[in-house]
């Protein structure tokens, strides 16, 4: 099994079978010490953290495959931590598509002349692409056209599907009481047929999710949604 | 005459007929006292750089009202270095719409994964909304129409005008061996019509000319622009 890809959160192994294997890590994003799921760079590490996102990723996925929505999840090993997906490729260096549903973080911090903390959004889309050095800035749909990394045309496969998702996520959510603020999706090309698939993962660390006014660490997410 | 607005480059006085006055002052936009017309500070003082400001955007205006494209603007006086202009309403605190046509300055530090420096871009559109405070950040069409500030179909006008008229400030530029790089252009509501109108000014202080590889400075360019 070869590693092909460290990442911040997973390390990513081929197999022999076509498939890749994703590793969970209980590494968490965050900035000196505090979890912050908009971050990008590796702020702590919580054990337990890998297996929680994964366990909450294969909720999730299985359930969409179940409704067809595309996505790269095949199976989950959770004595391993490890995800069984499709290969896919990403679209140009990666990019990120968010979805809001209240008014925080950095939305807050660009437009707060405009929005008040906490405000309902309409399930907003927006894209960054993943650039580290550059700080994951947001992109509009003309310069993803622009510079030949999405068509207007996925684009707008990308923006319905993400509010798709994200309304089933916050759908999910709501059934334990919680409330979702926000998330962050990754989507790919299958590498065989290229359709548009959902990639990455699912879990406490892409998203903000609220009990009440209380924010809800991705461990603790995992327990209450996973609780029977 | 009443004052009612200090601008960073421009005083705005209200008059008798309902019209208003822009007194054009040598405060230009810069850091450290070098120009940058991205910057949202005034940088330096130039002399004669509020006159030479005016001429070309009596220029260009006189021009664009020519071709029937809806601006604020109904004279010049070079001797007060005022310019008369009819009322208009920002949309919502202030917008600047950029038309790229290569590479340079926040593009490229935020995009420089995906263009080289200099690069030629298809007179690319984006918004920034104007707030010093949180230095002018991008904002898309949706987040415009979501928030209020913009619909969808003045979207539309905004940006097939924004591209017109900058296609046409390049195209006089090249008259005089001069290549446009970008310009931030700001548009407004006739107070009177809700007509769109394009206001504030067009002159070196919102665009990056070249000569070949040399920078034009705006008192340079409007000497060139104006020669006879």
């Amino acid at each position: 099994m070869e590693l092909i890809y460290t990442g911040k959160t997973k390390d990513v192994f081929k197999l022999e079978n076509e498939l890749f294997l994703l590793k969970f890590k209980d590494d968490v994003t965050g900035e000196n010490g505090v979890f912050d799921p908009g971050a990008n760079t590796v702020g702590l590490t919580i054990d337990g953290a890998g297996l929680a996102g994964l366990k909450l990723t294969s909720f999730f996925y299985s359930k969409l495959n179940q409704l067809n929505v595309p996505t790269h999840y095949v199976e989950a090993n959770f004595d391993e931590a490890t995800m069984t997906v499709k290969p896919a490729t990403v679209f140009g260096k990666g990019l990120e598509v968010i979805c809001r549903f209240k008014a925080v973080g950095s939305f807050l911090r660009r437009y707060g002349a405009y929005a008040t903390e906490g405000q309902d959004l309409d399930s907003f889309v927006e894209v960054t692409i993943k650039d580290d050095e550059r700080l994951d800035p947001p992109i509009s749909e003309d310069a993803l056209a622009m510079l030949g990394i999405l068509t207007h045309d996925e684009y707008a496969i990308l923006k319905q599907r993400t509010i798709e998702i994200s309304k089933f996520v916050a759908a999910e959510l709501e059934k334990k009481g919680l409330t979702l603020y926000d998330i962050k999706l990754e989507f790919g090309r299958d590498a065989k047929t290229g359709e548009i698939l959902l990639i990455d993962e699912i879990s406490g660390g892409n998203m903000r999710a609220y009990q009440g006014d209380t924010y809800i660490e991705p461990l603790q997410l995992e327990k209450i949604m996973l609780a029977e």
